[in-house]
């Protein structure tokens, strides 16, 4: 059914069909992930993530404003669709995996990846609600499908950009996250600090890029999401993603 | 700091203070519980239920409508306080039942349980976030504080309304919730339907009471949550919550 929808919104919309003449990512198609996943463990319960999906909804407008069209996968937030950009909602990984492939699938060249995905699900979803038991309750979870380096690997490769959200080691664990799923740029906040990230309307990030650009990290001070935003949609320009050498 | 913000809210409104004058609840004070609770796996994991608060903050309109001064304990939801209700914020369980208890030390005639609680905690919540490991991930989770059967068993006990969302033999699993954890009413919605509860505006319910109040079920047809919550603080009533005989 999801796929049926991302079909029919692409074949809807002819890659050349209304785009703006003039900024900076003109004639580009950007695909955005936001917000988290959810993963259910029975009709009422699940595991999440915290994440607003604030990041990826003011990258999504920042992107629309340098020119570009902007599709928005967006898991269970409560944000409204930032106009002219097109929005496909999605519960869990699988479906978010999915309409990422199809995304990319219709041609995409910018592809940023802010969801928090959530890295595991349940082995068995209970069809009905499990009831309490005893005084503890094992869980056995399984591995969530890696969407940022399932794409990465897609034959129509698009620009690739991460986040990572860390609460120790976070250069390292950055440029671990960048090699291993063989990003292009990826972007790093300390969610350790209070004062930022998650619910907040304001955010700081690290910007590490891919070895073969030959650049330097960018530090982002905190400033509203709106601000970062459009200070990574420059980070994308400063690495070529224009130039075609991804 | 929660137990501060309970005190302090209980001293600046004396019980007598601003009420109004009429209305089938005037002079009650409502405790309403509402939305899902959150129980961290780590700083940026969770597990949670579904529930979008809709139901209990439609029921604090209805008890405010009825001229009671309403407090409403909310876990993370999206939705606007409805006026002249005073709303205090909770996130884990725990921090729900502190709250609770604060509210009804300090005088309450209902006990509204909408909340859907998390039955499990983390047996332990990581400190840092957990890195992926193997392809499968065991997690222990242990039970959590039982709200409605604590307050149910408090000294100064008042009436007890309670919720459940049931996926199969609703009626059955309902009177047991109601006989064991020692309620006055309780308000059942069958989950399995895909056309109400949860994110809906609409809701069915059907509500059972204790049996000395010798009252048959009521049934609420599917109507909006609104309607759905004037019907329960009309079944309040009927119960004779006004004749003190809880």
């Amino acid at each position: 059914e999801l796929v049926v929808l991302v079909q029919q919104h692409f074949k809807d919309q002819p890659a050349d069909k209304s785009l703006p003449a003039s900024g900076i990512l003109a004639g580009k198609h950007v695909v955005i992930t936001a917000g988290p996943t959810r993963e259910a463990l029975d009709p009422v319960r699940y595991v999440s993530n915290h994440s607003s999906g604030k990041m990826g909804f003011a990258l999504a407008e920042a992107c629309r404003d340098a020119g570009a069209r902007v599709t928005l996968l967006a898991g269970p937030v409560s944000l409204a669709t930032p106009q002219g950009v097109t929005r496909i909602n999605v519960v869990s990984a699988r479906d978010l995996l999915a309409a990422s492939e199809q995304a990319v699938d219709a041609g995409c060249d910018v592809f940023i990846a802010t969801a928090a995905v959530a890295d595991y699900r349940a082995e068995h979803i209970a069809e009905q609600k499990i009831k309490k038991q005893g005084d503890s309750l094992t869980l056995t979870l399984v591995k969530n499908p890696d969407i940022v380096a399932s794409i990465a690997l897609h034959a129509k490769r698009p620009f690739m950009v991460g986040f990572a959200a860390e609460t120790q080691y976070m250069e390292e664990y950055a440029r671990g996250k960048l090699e291993r799923k063989q990003l292009d740029m990826i972007a790093c906040n300390d969610v350790s600090r209070g004062d930022i990230g998650f619910a907040s309307d304001d955010n700081a990030m690290t910007v590490f890029f891919s070895d073969r650009f030959g650049l330097e990290k960018v530090i982002l001070e905190k400033a509203n999401k709106h601000v970062i935003a459009t200070r990574l949609v420059e980070c994308l320009v400063q690495a070529g993603i224009n130039d075609q050498n991804h």
